[in-house]
């Protein structure tokens, strides 16, 4: 299993409510994939989100993110933490 | 307190060794400036670094990095997470 930290843009303005409600459609659907949702951290003045998971790819990533109505490109495979 | 993550690019082919000592260079003096560094995920393929810190501002966050010897203008302060 391998860990990935994905970066979203254009959340400005985004609720705490309605990030909720965006990642609970990852949790969703997450198990299709094998792919676990473990944080997610926003700055909605600048509209981004960061969320770290752990999955088997990062186009399983990907899938479940783009499934969930939020797609990003911008997917990384973390494999040194500090 | 806030909490801030920022990203830095470049870091392709960096060792964890490396990391390791590039982070330990920011907890050094991060008193100096009230933060702290949480934690640091590194994609060494891509050169990304996304580090989790808290302090009182974004600008104490990047002074820090600066002194350390890897600034970054890429500092978003994170006021919601789930």
């Amino acid at each position: 299993m391998a860990t990935f930290m994905d970066i979203h843009s254009g959340f400005v303005g985004v609720s705490a409510q309605q990030l909720a409600e965006a990642h609970q459609r990852d949790v969703d659907i997450q198990n299709d994939e094998g792919v676990t949702y473990v944080q997610a951290w926003m700055d909605p003045e600048a509209g981004k989100v960061f969320c770290l998971a752990t999955g088997p790819s990062r186009e399983a990533v990907m899938r479940i993110h783009e499934r969930a109505g939020h797609p990003t490109p911008e997917v990384y495979e973390i494999t040194v933490e500090v």
